[in-house]
């Protein structure tokens, strides 16, 4: 059995009986019921997930994959490709928005060569994950982005990854760079919903009225071309995705399988856990959305997925930034959870009702 | 002059030349531009209230005022007045949801008595701020809160403390703890806009149908009984506010006047900063709104002050809960703005328009 398949057989149901026993927890704490809103879920959320009736958050890792898109020579991105690798050796250097936000989580930033066209080595390398599968997909206007073994071997990068991670007390973001790689998650969710590519595509890192038109219409094109099949999300995946997106849609998939949370960005990030929910919609119990971002398309797979996001600060930026925020958000509700007084333990009288 | 007008007297303008210069940087840093959404403004926003072209922030203080309400006995909260005081213990024993969140922002929480209906000594009591002015509001339903000078005096204690803590790199967030205080500020928000009682009151603490039906009637009768002039903010808040209302207004004008940045909890909160903002509209430029309350007349108040919350947790604990939440993304908005290399610096390419 392949590592893919074995992980998406040990994915298992969250504990449901533990979410009564966890939100009774909340209804003696010294607040009125309910009144820490969306933090009492993401705590009940961690126990079902973990199966621990009083998790901790003792290690928190964010997982940015960088890979190419040779769908970036039709000119739908702001940037040239090699801001790609450049921004790559940014990480290494703790430069990015990344480094900064995940300082202030205190995260860990894993970086993550799944795909770049560019051979990293040498100075300002140290510290790189090195698990390239390809150079950079194929040009998705063409034909497919990469064959479906690639796609395979690289959500298995991302399922190794997370194996090697899991831990007591984990918890996961994921974060991703790869110049264009709106374009091919545009793609991916008109391809699983059908909706219109107009209706889900966005203006990425800024681009303006005329380069949007030629992004709708690359999209449209490389769905005519490739004539994805919806019903099968490695198809959707390998001919319209990206290496860095499937090196996610595996995080999301091994983490799930370990009962570890993960924490997942924006835009890029969800087009990956959309294929892990494709292929197995129990992993929307282990996932939690983070922020809304201002690429249309974001919310048609947060719907499709029946997930929320909770931090609204207009953020593009991807790279795992919305994660970072968000992690500490989440590890703010398991605390809220572990060290409030209870009523008794405070001598504070409950509610009237 | 009273100390509250020479507060008011010494709130000037933000620099808005240095906003430009805020901006430059922000274009430089390695990220497609505006990508960071509100985190920018944030960054800008802070540059223009300290007037320092790199501000830091090493000092996180929130402020949680205490206080009763004589409205209480007309049963409009689902928990007991005793409530009050038994949770400023609770604060003070660092087990309320405050302290728990606030620790996880590297916060400062001080608790303050400014009206509560009980004499704290002895055990327990250590770090309290004993600035009480009176002892509970009298029941709005029958006459006013609490005389103009009583109202005056509130104030006054919020700006002293401002003034006591104000230094560089300080910033403030507000919180409050008084049973029934929903309904003072449902019915500032009704005096201020005239807005119809029903549509700006919410259910509290967790009140059930016929609470509410009593609750809004409260308020009705209360603005009959009262008639507050909107056009005078003292008037509103004597007769229909609160000590911890009237406190938190005195903390803004304090912070503003020092040009210290506050970040304002929610519903309660917000009607403080709204009398702040009553007396004089400057201070809306240094204030953050945090989160985005369930209490419906929240959302009246942030829009009469022209203020965008950006935290989405479904939050109705008050304390300062939402505050202490915020005022880490506005750390992160800071650090990003220090923190991240530059293009040039990274040596990473810029946008191709």
């Amino acid at each position: 059995m392949s590592r893919l398949q074995e992980a998406l057989n040990a994915i298992a149901p969250v504990d449901a009986a533990l979410l009564d026993k966890a939100q009774a927890r909340l209804d003696i704490l010294t607040k009125p019921k309910d009144s820490l809103g969306r933090l009492e879920e993401f705590a009940r959320k961690l126990v079902g997930i973990t199966g621990d009736i009083r998790p901790r958050i003792t290690r928190k890792v964010i997982f940015t994959f960088a890979a190419d898109h040779g769908v970036a020579e039709e000119g739908v991105s702001a940037f040239p490709k090699e801001v790609t690798r450049q921004m790559v050796l940014n990480f290494l250097n703790g430069g990015a928005g990344i480094n900064v936000l995940a300082r202030h989580a205190g995260a860990e930033v894993k970086v993550i060569d799944i795909g770049v066209d560019y051979e990293f080595d040498g100075k300002g390398t140290d510290g790189l994950l090195k698990r390239k599968v390809i150079r950079g997909t194929r040009n998705i206007r063409k034909g497919p982005a990469m064959t479906r073994q690639e796609a395979i071997d690289c959500i298995e990068t991302g399922i190794a990854l997370a194996q090697e991670y899991a831990e007591e007390g984990a918890i996961f973001g994921t974060g991703e760079m790869g110049i264009a790689n709106t374009t091919p998650s545009s793609a991916m969710i008109a391809a699983f919903s059908g909706a219109d590519v107009e209706s889900v595509t966005g203006r990425g890192t800024g681009i303006d009225d005329a380069a949007f038109k030629r992004k709708v219409k690359v999209i449209e094109d490389a769905l005519t071309v490739n004539r994805p099949d919806p019903a099968d999300p490695l198809d959707v995946l390998s001919k319209v995705g990206g290496a860095e997106i499937a090196g996610i849609a595996g995080l999301v998939i091994g983490a799930t399988a370990r009962r570890v949370p993960v924490v997942v960005d924006g835009f890029i990030s969800t087009a990956g856990a959309l294929v892990a929910y494709e292929l197995n919609p129990l992993v929307r119990d282990y996932v939690f959305a983070s922020h809304n971002s201002v690429e249309k398309g974001h919310r048609v797979m947060l719907e499709r997925m029946g997930l929320r996001p909770f931090v609204d600060l207009d953020l593009r930026l991807g790279e795992g930034t919305g994660a970072a925020i968000a992690i500490s958000l989440v590890e703010a509700a398991v605390r809220i959870y572990n060290e409030m007084a209870t009523f008794a333990d405070a001598g504070v009288s409950g509610n009237n009702a």
